[in-house]
């Protein structure tokens, strides 16, 4: 009926949630329609899952109703769960049965775990990827000092793996070190029973980011009782726990896989080609070829002046979200679209209480001066997507 | 060397406090050398333990230190867990291998939990019995949420067995009906698909409790969304669920037990007479035929002016305590014990938030003046044993 184009949004994450309230603001009435299809009712901060998971800041802190994020006199809000993109239908199939037309599809789904075929990481391990697994990683802590003062032989429940020195593992295993002194108070444990292991294939942890301040980060990390594998791949994930470097046997009831992303199964499914599930778009962020499908986020895949790929980060993410909105509204107003330039505002890694190190520009920071930053990083966060009324309803833990 | 006697009481539950702390008052300087023996460090409040194993309540309101309870220069403190008592000897023996003579012992060591045979229930149900299991069994329910989310067909993580409806049971049940709202909320569960189950083998829940009041709790609580089976024994526990009357599943990732106690092993291996673990004790509190040695709380059997034991509670534990410690001081002086009876103070049952139960003397009360009576009942134990101080840091779950 109507000759109004429709616009469908796969994923309320850093990329979904930018680009939906970009349309929000450039489009004008009846411009087009636009559609926001996410898994949850709430949108969350995957950067800061860490401390949730660990139990160092409270669930509700880490998420948002999407209905506070956008307007939905303006947008039209889909709980739902994506199963398949037709890409020649210009459809997308949602797991309770039904499906939705677009004209301009905006794929902004978040990753998957990548476990690179390591046996039984998959099934033994748990991973930071949602409110839902971060909980179970949560509970699954705790329950394990309840455990272990029902039998006190099996320290294997004292034990902590967290696969992974990159900025996950590191900025999770900070966490779970600060909380590892209040569950030792809480449950009458021995602190020094408890052990921390971060185990990293790669010849250093937070591999590409600068030597000094990765060494700093060990320090610190190390005097909070961490104990660092560095250049030691996991072999195995076993009921019992993990086989490291030439064999070793890291017997341990809690396993967290922090150590790699991978693009999202639906895209490749969808017959785009990918590369590790990711799709190397265009300038515009187009799928190329197909110039009305976006990916954006942890599915994408784009490489700076020097040719390297940008890792996948909320600060890209967001950035694509701009970017591709206002692409759309180009394409829908036959304008023309503009390239996608990535402008790093620098990178904070947080190491728990009172401790971060960053690089901005060209100038270090660490200690509590980077641990500052880093709050002001998550301040202007909340600010971008929910104004003063999200920094002061969330912004408690910073 | 001294002539001093030693008084050793195993156990800081109700009856061993009370009996140390009487003593403390009774005794003069160097009368008799006093040593209380625990498992813990603390001493806790069995009959607050339903709320911290429900989640309704903080696990610290549910114990207090032992060196806030005794005066440390009048009587030693020794933490540890009795292995074996030799009543030939004279000697307490401790797991860590060492050991202590008496000339008075008072067992005061409280019971374990008697499964009654039922196939399974040792290994698969759970029992609110320490801070430890209580600690385990609040975890257990959160993960359970937790691990739902992770996989939604596992209904049985909603679901929740407890075993007994007598006033354990009754009191747990009432604080997971209270509990249930706020986990489905804290981990978007649907509440409809919560279920909670009491199932009791006696004709009736809170067998030989008031009928009408027994009638007003059942009300109560199946308005909180309890179903009960009564009449109906468990046959047997599995790791699906249980089995119950006619050999209805009912299958739960959750069974906790909370229907039987039974007297000490360490009784019955120490040589003394026991009838299902208890000792029937004289007048006196006494064992029959060794005056030296008094057992109190619930390892003891007495009889009611009609003939039926006394059910182990708090209250006849402390009243014990008291007396025991009176008897002990008689018998170093050379004085006539005095027999031990019982006054009944009443009971009440908590139902959960602003409801409850009971009867004192003849009179019935129920809903809020019955939790007011509940709470006062609290405050004056908490008064008793550590004063003022005790009841404004414990007291504010009350």
């Amino acid at each position: 009926m109507s000759n109004i184009p429709k616009i469908v949004i796969l994923g309320a994450g850093y990329g979904g949630i930018l680009t939906a309230q970009r349309l929000q603001k450039e489009l004008n009435y009846n411009e087009a329609d636009v559609t926001l299809v996410n898994k949850h009712d709430y949108h969350y901060f995957t950067t800061h899952l860490h401390m949730p998971a660990a139990g160092t800041d409270h669930m509700e802190n880490a998420r948002v109703s999407i209905s506070k994020l956008i307007d939905e006199f303006k947008i039209d809000f889909v709980k739902a769960t994506v199963s398949q993109i037709r890409t020649q239908e210009k459809k997308v199939l949602l797991e309770d049965g039904s499906a939705l037309s677009y004209d301009y599809l905006v794929i902004s789904v978040g990753g998957e775990t990548e476990t690179f075929g390591i046996p039984g990481m998959k099934e033994y391990a748990m991973s930071i990827r949602s409110i839902n697994s971060v909980r179970m990683i949560r509970q699954h802590i705790e329950y394990q000092f309840a455990s272990y003062k029902q039998d006190e032989s099996r320290l294997d429940r004292l034990t902590f793996v967290v696969g992974g020195a990159g900025f996950t593992g590191i900025e999770f295993v900070s966490e779970l070190a600060d909380r590892m002194p209040e569950l030792c108070k809480q449950y009458d444990v021995d602190p020094s029973l408890v052990k921390i292991y971060n185990v990293e294939a790669a010849p250093t942890a937070l591999p590409g980011f600068d030597a000094e301040l990765v060494e700093y980060a060990m320090n610190v990390l190390q005097n909070k009782g961490v104990t660092f594998k560095i250049g030691t791949p996991i072999k195995e994930a076993t009921p019992e726990g993990v086989i490291v470097g030439e064999g070793e046997l890291i017997k341990s009831a809690t396993v967290v896989w922090a150590a790699g992303i991978r693009g999202n199964r639906i895209v490749e499914e969808a017959g785009i080609e990918t590369m590790r599930g990711r799709v190397k778009i265009d300038d515009y962020l187009r799928v190329p070829g197909q110039d009305n499908i976006y990916v954006i986020g942890d599915n994408s895949l784009m490489f700076n002046p020097e040719g390297r790929p940008y890792p996948p980060t909320a600060q890209i993410a967001m950035q694509q979200g701009v970017t591709c909105a206002n692409n759309i509204v180009a394409a829908i107003r036959n304008q023309q679209p503009v390239k996608f330039v990535f402008s790093n505002k620098g990178t904070v890694a947080s190491l728990g209480k009172g401790e971060a190190i960053g690089i901005v520009g060209t100038k270090k920071f660490k200690g509590f001066t980077a641990a500052q930053l880093k709050k002001m990083i998550d301040i202007r966060y909340l600010f971008i997507i929910g104004g003063i009324p999200l920094v002061l309803k969330k912004g408690k833990f910073l």
